[in-house]
């Protein structure tokens, strides 16, 4: 048994700019840049409410996308469930693991990410 | 002065298959489909909380991606703003106005689509 939910969207930039990626992103969403993290070279988190979706600005050398990501207490039986509904493994990244849906978007399974993830999260019977 | 915010995401499947794109999307989130414009025949919302971002999917014809929507309640203001801020107009459709970032991912700039839209939008002085 293990659970899941979405965690949130990352806008992925193709640019070696991320402050002006985020004042772009922070400016149109009306969202402030949360103060944590600001050591980061690649992302910066957009300050949602605590019981919102996350988004973060990040900085990537593929073309410029938005990919959502799913939090799971346990990424390797999340990872299992999501094949059997047609998604195919593209690999793991760091604490992460890159996932490709089958009509065709890149995601990621990531570790919990939010804090009210045991009490609203999924509950999958592995 | 006119109000905006981030209503929500798009999953855009490039497929004709839109009961298995919505299937895949609302097992692998967790979230079930909104019987609600279930006549309709391009896309399929997935019942997420009334104080949470809109998700749907869609069927496109351009290749598969998830992209934003931005909802306000003068497009044409909000439009402008965001043009200020570095994006680009790509075009109107429907009651919409499909944008493009400066760090490339198109977006879209639609109607109030949430019920707490004035009481949590963000304020612009145009």
């Amino acid at each position: 048994m293990h659970k899941s939910r979405l965690a949130g969207f990352i806008i992925d930039c193709q640019t070696d700019d991320l402050a002006a990626a985020t004042g772009f992103w922070s400016a149109a969403l009306g969202l402030k840049v949360d103060a944590a993290a600001a050591s980061e070279l690649k992302y910066r988190t957009l300050a949602t409410a605590e019981d919102q979706v996350h988004l973060e600005v990040q900085i990537v050398e593929h073309p410029s996308r938005v990919h959502l990501d799913i939090e799971a207490d346990d990424i390797e039986a999340e990872v299992r469930r999501l094949e059997k509904l047609g998604a195919r493994r593209v690999g793991p990244v760091s604490t992460w693991y890159v996932m490709e849906a089958p009509t065709g978007q890149r995601f990621c399974v990531v570790r919990v990410q939010r804090e009210d993830f045991a009490a609203r999260a999924n509950t999958w019977n592995d």
